[in-house]
């Protein structure tokens, strides 16, 4: 029986569209920052996929720099500027901000001064979405890109960044979008990249598919894939509610990504839960990637006050578009049979 | 007449090895972080990688960090440090360190105190290699690795600092390596990858073909392969020498890579000529890729004592071990011809 990847807010496979756009970039010769026709050819090709993950942003006429991942966009944004978040912001953000912004139960935030906060669009773990306050000065646009309609022009944010795993872009390559002409010291320096706001030879391989898979991500967003991808999500949380009412489904009443429902019972430790359906064949996680491996309560859950027993209970199921009606099902009775074990085991 | 490209030190095009192991990765799902099997196998593919890229440096049990390029990696080992270094060091070197090392008309530097300086190995625009003393806190080894041996353990140096796209890997990606177990803290955070030492999801399809490019590197060096470009790179020179007495090689007195010349004439502007030999069908470049594109003098042959006029009629010639002796003597045609033109023009 084939794997099932239910991983897609960790990272997603590469989308045909990229890997077809790297590997002509792999036979691009030249360095963008060299003056002759190589170099200008590599630059053109840059130029052309900057272009391209703007449209795809919805964010024409914006700065859009790119970084080795949405990590580093966020640390030359949020440095040393002590901005306010809450504790449901991912832990790139969390390492510049100070978590004092509340959280609801549903896990949407509250923003007093929005020049001086940094508030996600998505969350990654509950699939949470946040009305964004106008004239915010950072949000972290990472999970939302991709899933659900988003222009960065409309935004009303000063400034914002991605990451093109996330939609079938390759790890590694993510983008800084500024509104035009904000200053920004480069953290990395050295060299006039990108507009001297970020040294370095460009990942030309990696920008090429990084555009292709964001202009693919948005064709597919205006086909309404994710809207399939929305009532197959909710017909997996409405069986579940309705053979196992004891669980909770966090953030289920606030707006949230089509393909993310975060489960929680009161005990069956979330690793448990991930190693057990691995072993059956199903990829989901508890919590975000980045922090996983280490055993400890999601602190976006503690954020909306679920208790640590609950917290650790938690997993994250997130869907891809390509996932088939019974696949959704099939992992559905494994997780319930699962859960009725352990309930058996546990009273 | 086919284009040949004589600007290797710039960035060089990607290896058919690099290829290979890059498409192999394009089909690897799972973010490394993760705990799942999908996860696992990515993890496994890129701590492959880091033992393949490790060997390659001669660098086993040292720490690689993978990073975004050179760039980065000097930013995280140089940044507030203060270290000294001489006007030869890269831009990325310079825009941390206090720039007071001497330096030798040959673009030797000399070192009093090792544990606080930072030093090239080999120079990206002259090609002049330096003996790094004992104790050296940083070296940047990227013009050096893969064009001559070099075993990290044995430089005796604390922190070194590679790129990819110098040896026919992938732009974007490079290595910063440490000492085991040296203290280094975060510039990008949020995540514990690279042992806490950089945050971010790793590039992982560069990644494998760092570590494709850097092994087959190390083949062609054992090769012998460079030896040969050396000795047709002397044959340029020596050409060059006995027909046109009064150019100038820099460092030609020094040890040098065996694929780097830099030609200064008194006044023929570097600038221009990069042009003239674009049109002509030849890419080279005046200074190092990064600064190009501005009209300024090279700073790394002004700290040999060059003026002005001579600093800024520099043009640097990095061949491939590809390049055939007739094509070298084609370029050799080509530009004394050109400087014939100029000479008569200008007295």
């Amino acid at each position: 029986m084939n794997r099932l990847y239910l991983d897609w807010n960790a990272t997603t496979p590469l989308r045909a569209e990229a890997r077809t756009a790297m590997m002509a970039a792999m036979d691009r010769v030249g360095n963008p920052s060299s003056v002759h026709a190589e170099g200008r050819n590599a630059k053109m090709a840059m130029e052309h996929a900057r272009e391209g993950v703007a449209q795809a942003l919805g964010a024409d006429g914006a700065d859009v720099i790119f970084t080795s991942g949405a990590t580093e966009a966020a640390a030359m944004v949020l440095a040393h500027r002590d901005l306010a978040c809450a504790a449901i912001e991912h832990d790139a953000v969390k390492a510049w901000c100070r978590e004092i912004l509340p959280v609801s139960a549903q896990g949407l935030v509250r923003v007093d001064d929005p020049s001086r906060a940094s508030l996600q669009l998505a969350n990654s773990e509950t699939g949470v979405i946040q009305s964004l306050p106008a004239g915010l000065a950072v949000s972290d646009l990472t999970q939302a890109f991709g899933k659900i309609p988003l222009a960065f022009n409309w935004l009303g944010v000063e400034a914002g960044f991605v990451s093109a795993h996330k939609l079938g872009g390759p790890k590694g390559v993510g983008a800084l979008i500024l509104k035009k002409g904000t200053d920004l010291q480069a953290m990395i320096r050295g060299g006039g990249q990108e507009q001297g706001r970020r040294a370095g030879t460009e990942n030309l391989i990696g920008i090429a598919g990084f555009a292709a898979a964001a202009q693919a991500a948005q064709r597919d967003l205006e086909a309404g894939l994710w809207e399939m991808v929305a009532e197959r999500r909710d017909a997996f949380e409405a069986r579940l509610m309705d053979r196992r009412p004891d669980v909770v489904i966090a953030g289920k009443d606030a707006p949230r990504l089509p393909n993310t429902t975060c489960i929680l019972t009161s005990g069956w430790k979330g690793e448990t839960q991930v190693m057990q359906m691995d072993l059956a064949g199903y990829a989901v996680s508890a919590g975000s990637a980045c922090s996983s491996g280490k055993v400890r309560a999601s602190g976006v859950l503690q954020a909306m006050g679920f208790d640590d027993k609950q917290a650790q209970s938690a997993i994250r199921i997130s869907i891809s578009p390509a996932l088939a009606d019974d696949q959704m099902n099939r992992f559905a009775d494994a997780w319930e049979t699962a859960y009725s074990r352990w309930r058996d085991r546990n009273g």
